[in-house]
This record gives C-alpha cells, sequence and structure tokens, in this order.
C-alpha cells in the first residue's frame, strides 16, 4: 500500500505535506492531481475531499484532507520520537498548537493574498496583480511578523528552542513570498525572523520539499 | 490558582473555551475584558495575546491563547476518559481534526461575516447592514453546509458516531446565526444538519456556554 499524496508539487498545501514526510524519511507516492482541468472538483478527487482541493492523503484504509491535518496525524503516526509535536509534554505541545494556529489565523491570510495577486492571478487567471490589494495585504502580513520578531528574540524557533510543526507550515508560502513577489523583504528586514527563516530553509527536508515550488511568471 | 478565562460573555471565541469547560464540569473565572475601551489592545491583554485577541487562558504558569488551542489543552489536560479529542486512536483522532480543521477553513469565515454583517457591524460599529455582502457569505455558508449534510446523513455527529470538539466548535457562531440574523434557515432547511444541531445545542453544556451570547439589535 504505502503513503499516496493526491496533489501538485507547485502547490504550497501540497509542499506544506511533503515537508512532514521527508523530515520523516517516510517512503511515498505523489499522485498528480491536474487543476488546470479540474481534476480536482470531479470523481474521483471529490470524494477524497469533498469540498474539491488538495492536497489528500491516502494510507491503508484512511483517507484524509486539509494538510495541517495530515501533518499532524503523520507524525503521531510516524514520528515517535520527534519533536515536531512534543505530544508527550502537555504545555510544550499546547505551545506548538497555539503557534500552529497563528499560521493557520494570522499568517496564512495576508500572505497567500500577497502570492496570490503577484504569482497566482497573473499565472493562472491571466489577470492583473492589483498593487493596491498587494500591499494592504503585505502591510498585514509586516504586523503579524512584527509579532514573530519579538517572540523570535527569545526562542530559536516559533514554539521553544525545536524545530515543530509550527516553523514547517510556514515553508511553502514564505519561499513563493521570496521568489515570486516583491515582498520578500518583509522576511529579510527582521533580523530575528530572516535568522529564524534561515534556520528553518536549510534543513535538508525543507529543500527537498520546497524543491518542486518552481513557479514563474 | 484555578482557571482563568479572560475574555466576553457576548464573544463567540469565548463561549467556544466555555462549552469544554463545562462540557468537562470545571471550576473556572471568566474575567472580563472590555473590548469597547480596546482593553484586549493593551497591558496586560496584549502580554497574554500579542494580537490583541480574546479569550485567553490561564492555567497556573500557562498563558494561552486562540480559542481552538485552549479547547484541545483543555480536553487534554483535564478530559483524559472523554470522547473529545479520542487521541487515543489514531485514525478516529485524525478525522476529528479533520473536521475541527473543516469548521476553521471553511464554515468560520462566511458565518463569520454573515453576524459580523447583520449583528456586529450595526451594534458595535453604527454600520448598516451591507445586504448584498451578507448574502453571498451566506450563499458560500449553504455550500459548506450541503457539504456537512452529506456528511451527518452517514453518522450523528461530525467526526463520526461520538460527539467531539469538531462538533463543539460551530456552537457559538451558529447560535447568533439563528438568533440574530435571517439565515438561520441555513441549518434548519437541511434535515440532517438540523437534527445535528438540535442534538448539539440540547446538551447542558452547551445550553450553559451560548447562555451569554444574548446581543440583540
Amino acid at each position: 500500500m504505502g503513503i499516496k499524496v493526491y496533489g501538485s508539487p507547485v502547490s504550497t498545501c501540497t509542499a506544506r505535506v511533503l515537508a512532514v514526510i521527508e523530515e520523516l524519511g517516510l517512503e511515498y507516492e505523489l499522485v498528480p492531481v491536474d487543476l488546470s482541468t479540474g481534476e480536482h472538483k470531479r470523481p474521483p478527487h471529490i470524494e477524497r475531499n469533498p469540498f474539491g482541493q488538495i492536497p489528500a492523503l491516502e494510507d491503508g484504509d484512511l483517507v484524509l484532507f486539509e494538510s495541517r491535518v495530515i501533518t499532524r496525524y503523520l507524525v503521531r503516526k510516524y514520528g515517535k520520537g520527534s519533536d515536531l509535536l512534543k505530544e508527550d509534554t502537555p504545555v510544550e505541545a499546547a505551545t506548538v498548537d497555539q503557534w500552529i494556529e497563528v499560521e493557520t489565523q494570522h499568517f496564512n491570510g495576508p500572505i497567500s493574498a500577497v502570492v496570490f495577486q503577484h504569482l497566482f492571478l497573473p499565472l493562472f487567471f491571466g489577470g492583473t496583480t492589483d498593487e493596491k490589494a498587494a500591499a494592504a495585504e503585505a502591510e498585514k502580513l509586516g504586523k503579524v511578523l512584527d509579532v514573530y520578531e519579538v517572540k523570535l528574540s527569545k526562542t530559536k524557533y516559533l514554539a521553544g528552542d525545536f524545530y515543530s510543526l509550527a516553523d514547517l507550515h510556514h515553508l511553502s508560502y514564505g519561499h513563493y513570498l521570496i521568489a515570486a513577489t516583491p515582498h520578500g523583504s518583509l522576511i529579510h528586514s527582521r533580523p530575528h525572523v530572516k535568522a529564524w527563516w534561515d534556520r528553518i530553509t536549510s534543513r535538508p527536508a525543507s529543500k527537498k520539499a520546497t524543491a518542486g515550488l518552481v513557479l514563474a511568471i
């Protein structure tokens, strides 16, 4: 059987799952889902995820969707000794969860909007970047990263002095922000955020997982 | 010491935390944070949550923010025998997590926008409901609930035949949707969603937790 990831190598959410798989050194198969033909909105993919999005995971009889749920499942099942969730120590586990949720609730919205405006909109939808909208979202992202800067002046990683899913979940959108938008300085201009970014992106697993994020306009 | 919840009884995110506390039968103190004077944006609250939002939890030396992180922590620490997370059975735990994430990623956005337009905007900001915007968000919410209707035709609750955090997280916004907007039929017109809603809101803990959600315009 083995692990199957239904997704696309250029997708941020697929790369989020691949980053965990690479950290844990798991064998897997990436089964391409072609977004350009709407394959994600039709059977059989719509049966894997009724919201018609990628990625989905198949592991034996289990089918899961939502990238941040898949990462948690994989760590629990295959990463017992790792620090990625710290579930053996309740307070540290709660701190990891808190920064996972910060990525979800505060970081993901503005950064995905910036990347959409500068990369996905022109590339996939034939649209033109709305510079004003992109700048407004970049400003929001900057305020979020101001909070990160303070936190990362106290600990090496978001949840403490250990690398966790809370850090890993940032890799793919951060990659595109720097590679494909004019707003990479949001990360590079904040010394502690930059040091953290260098630390998490220099991991061999991070490099493998983001190697597929090669879109260009 | 005991558990302290810094928040407001009329806040959906505060009520989400109270719902777990009531399910687990815990003693707690609700410490009011006055949003109308900006108390949430100033010390000491900004030190509890650097994003300046409510609620925050204090449990001994631990301070946590983000309602969905607090609920998970409380279940892990005080709800060992409960089904609310099912962490002893990995596949069921992943299924709970998946539907927790569906609430976060798909349900929360449109329902909070509808409640904002019809309740918070006129009540707190002196604004007028943008009926067109509200209707567009209601339509999105309907599509999400179409997926719920299919799922709930197969199992009594979202993650299976047991009540979990995935269900509980919906209580507070669902309450305001029905009590304070003209879009309650989004829940009542879908038979399996309605049966689920009646089931989860009739729990004594749900009634206690939503008793404070009494805003009216």
